[in-house]
């Protein structure tokens, strides 16, 4: 089969690879019918580690082809949603919501799982991973459905940790798709108040269609000031933190408000969260990490089903698995906000 | 009148000064009639930061004397208890429950307002900041009223912050008076499991009658080994971090378990919080700082009063003015615990 590998940074490429295929009796095999990439995949791209023979992508759809001799819950024939991780759906992180701590997590995409920007996948601990869709396979929907392997969820996330409140201020740092999502989440979390920081026109547009109230374009020292003056000097209750790096972290202290909290969902690109002290005197709260989305697609999908959400908008490209690699190029260089694949 | 001054380390002295009074339309006067010393008195005490002419003592009951011509709510003959931070009440801050970041908070005993650990004292915003009490003056109850000042609302904040759950993991880092709090917060929140970590026998009995159910007394790894032992592998849901070194908040992230929080109230004497990636790959929340315990008195003092907690415990040693010189003495080499003052 076709599947999307990077060996090193820059090189994108499609590949014969051997077939996906059942190895546990706890797996599923899909076909994958959409998948997309990743802000996140833009790190190895520029550099950031790499593993031998990497497969890349881990946001899919696909369609049930096969499953092993334990799955009892997903069936063959079935459209099934795969978040970014796997999940085993019966430890106690995954009883708990928290399916990124599951014992038996893994991440696709990673080297040793398949990589979603493929024709088909091996997926873990199907019963667990996998939600089953009520559509077919290219019902209108798939773009925003899609966003809730990933990108949606892990926007909802960042609100859910930075505790969003009805009628509170959010500040969102970063305008990729993840970063739009936030702005969703916040919406439909009842914040009176959502201040997107970016520079990217269009972006920044949508961000508005999405809810956004106001836009700050400064960086750093003179982006932290604009919001604080959007805010009456005190800075916002709820940054959504979707960069991940050192100087969006450093942005995001500087305008949470005391009590306030940061929700952290760009991959961190640096070591330490300085000013230990200052966030203590002001009751700082910092949370997130990799989100749970396969808990939150319970919440989002009914949303997205009725039209309420339609964060599928955040694609603005489709490709075939042969479009894959000017697909990467296209979104590092903010060509494209965030490209589908029908492979 | 009579107060204790800290002119620099290892240096308390009881001096005359000026007489306590009102300056403010909104001041009280109020006499001391029970005061304490903190943990934290000990860190200038030990060399930290020391402000000219420091007045010492933060926690404080009372009996109000004087009134400004703007106090409503506070009356002269009230007993009263004074959080260890002054609110005016009004603000958002306060009114989110959040006194200490009233936009008009500042701390007793800083040098610029009068300390507790003295005969009496000029409290700023005091219809916002003291809470009459419906007892008299010498009440048996007195050391553990006096306790939510400080102690009692800081060990109730690194719970509420660590979200304590019911049938919940705990680890409280640190066996002084907060520590100890922590573990009578934590325990009448719910918690099943309540580690206590720290080496003084005697502290770590008291834990134990109030509601400790094991102990770790190693350090460092050895102690974040200790903890995972005692929790199948994977750390405690939340750590009250209740000393503020650095190697308590690294013990602290250490032995905090996927998905849990660290709640800390130790003033952190610590630049930065690392461990940022790790941090963020299990969702680790850190939160907490100086401790609300104004707003925290009306869910603790009912407790109080009927006897259900009895924080009152951390203090096994009393003395009049004279006897707080010698008091610091003996809580810096932990022969004393805590130490009442009856001036």
């Amino acid at each position: 089969m076709r599947a999307t590998i990077m060996p090193k940074a820059h090189d994108v490429r499609i590949d014969n690879v051997p077939d996906a295929a059942i190895q546990q009796p706890t797996d599923a095999l899909i076909r994958v019918t959409r998948a997309c990439i990743c802000g996140s995949d833009l790190w190895p791209y520029n550099g950031g580690p790499n593993v031998e023979g990497q497969r890349m992508g881990h946001e899919a759809i696909g369609v049930v082809e096969d499953v092993g001799s334990d799955v009892q819950r997903i069936k063959r024939g079935e459209v099934v949603i795969m978040p970014f991780a796997n999940s085993d759906g019966t430890c106690m992180f995954c009883d708990e919501g928290l399916q990124t701590a599951c014992v038996h997590v893994d991440f696709f995409g990673n080297g040793k799982l398949d990589g979603a920007q493929a024709e088909a996948m091996r997926i873990p601990y199907a019963d667990g991973t996998l939600y089953p869709l009520n559509v077919s396979e290219d019902d209108a929907l798939m773009p925003s459905l899609l966003t809730l392997s990933d990108v949606m969820g892990t926007g909802h996330h960042a609100a859910v940790a930075a505790r969003v409140r009805r009628g509170g201020s959010v500040a969102v740092v970063g305008d990729g798709a993840v970063g739009l999502c936030g702005v969703i989440a916040a919406k439909r979390l009842g914040a009176e108040q959502i201040i997107i920081m970016g520079r990217h026109e269009v972006r920044l547009a949508l961000a508005k269609e999405f809810g956004a109230t106001d836009v700050v374009s400064e960086r750093g020292e003179e982006g932290i000031q604009r919001v604080r003056e959007l805010t009456q000097g005190f800075g916002v209750q709820s940054v959504l933190e979707c960069v991940g790096t050192e100087q969006a972290i450093d942005t995001s202290m500087g305008i949470v408000r005391a009590g306030g909290a940061v929700g952290r969902v760009g991959v961190p690109h640096y070591e330490a969260i300085k000013g230990a002290q200052v966030m203590f005197y002001r009751n700082v709260i910092v949370a997130g990490g990799p989100a749970p989305t396969r808990a939150y697609i319970d919440e989002l999908l009914p949303e997205v089903m009725d039209g309420r959400i339609d964060p599928g908008r955040v694609f603005d490209r489709t490709v075939g698995l042969d479009g894959v690699p000017d697909g990467y190029r296209a979104m590092n260089e903010r060509e494209a906000l965030k490209v589908l694949i029908r492979p």
